[in-house]
């Protein structure tokens, strides 16, 4: 939807050199960066160096970084996911890639009750959030935690579960947000396909978490995941 | 994110007969439905039939109709989509999916001028959509439109346009929402990869198009799509 540059990743500590790893290395080839080119590396902990390509030697880049910035937090909120890993990886996948472009700090994979998948590839999620970070232009590279088990898990901030079972007691997701204070540090629990156990929810709401519906329709897992981060991005 | 019972997709006119067509008597097998188990089938136009599968006959199922019911709208809002079909099909495919599980009305592809595809295969569209109102439980398949070029369309209800271009006059898509009265046709217009051009801007202002920002991160095509199609359901 935009032409503005394309942004790198790279780790950068101190000094005027600073090596693209051999993936960027090869975006960077890919692109026709010349030696002389000017391009921004981003290190997903705010940081944003720009350089100049030196030389291509090998599987790597080397760059002359000639300016650094540290850049805003884009958010006044955090926002902390708890979801299952969905059946299909892919599904998962884009769920992280879309969370990420809406606005999301931190999310944390959970095996429940009910979960259909109980193995994550870390790594390659790592690199989709750090393909989504240079996309859509930020600085702060989100928090991935691997599979943790429900019921380890201490929930703090403001805490919301979306589940699917008949609850009259569920707020929409929009008005718990209105009701939010000054604590902008929002925990929202999203269950498998096969939804939170009894057990699960009445254990999270004897700790605060308030049910919370997200709008009319039935939404799959991996959609209430990009529907909470794409809601708190358009409310708060 | 539920278990709650598959639905099935046919077209039903009157009587008790019902005939579903390969597809979905494929379905019906894979699930091991067997005669006298009863099953529900949605025409997309918001009937919904409650049958009982009399027979497998070679590639079709007959059913027996004991029941119709004529389902609500589940909105009080009608959301038009004017989209640009992504390089990369798939993004294009999970946009749909996505946006219909949120809620969609009807969804126009546009050729605008810096469109990078301008071919569809309307009927893996029709598939796609049938698909995601039967998972989301939904009872009114959107109409999907085909490739028609910007400068053709005249948008009618409330316009929004969601442009990356600078400009001070970009409302945040919550505002503009909340200052709607009575009107709730909404039509979203989401240019390509390539953004809109300044003549296709105009021209959709001096119609009434209301641009709008949407949210504080630079979003993908596909994505802002499906943001459309959140934020509304969350807030109307």
């Amino acid at each position: 939807m935009s032409a503005v540059d394309r942004l790198f990743f790279g780790n950068y500590d101190s000094g005027n050199k600073l090596f693209l790893d051999e993936e960027e290395s090869r975006h960077c080839k890919v692109l026709r960066k010349m030696p002389g080119d000017k391009l921004d590396v981003i290190d997903g902990k705010g940081g944003l160096m720009n350089c100049v390509l030196k030389s291509y030697s090998g599987r790597t880049v080397e760059l002359e970084v000639i300016g650094t910035q540290l850049m805003p937090r884009q958010r006044n909120y955090r926002l902390h996911l708890f979801i299952a890993p969905t059946k299909q990886n892919e599904r998962t996948e884009w769920m992280l890639e879309k969370a990420i472009e809406a606005g999301l700090d931190e999310i944390s994979f959970i095996a429940s009750e009910h979960s259909e998948r109980t193995k994550l590839n870390l790594q390659r999620l790592e690199r989709i959030a750090v393909s989504a970070i240079k996309q859509s232009a930020q600085y702060y590279l989100p928090k991935i935690n691997p599979l943790t088990n429900l019921k380890d898990i201490e929930p703090d901030g403001s805490v919301f579960i979306a589940h699917c079972r008949e609850d009259n007691s569920k707020t929409k997701l929009k008005d718990a947000l209105l009701k939010l204070n000054h604590q902008k540090e929002i925990s929202i629990f999203i269950g498998p396909e096969g939804d939170f156990s009894e057990s699960e929810i009445s254990r999270l709401t004897s700790k605060g978490a308030i049910p919370v519906s997200l709008g009319n329709t039935r939404l799959r897992t991996e959609t209430a995941g990009v529907y909470a981060a794409m809601v708190l991005n358009a409310l708060l």
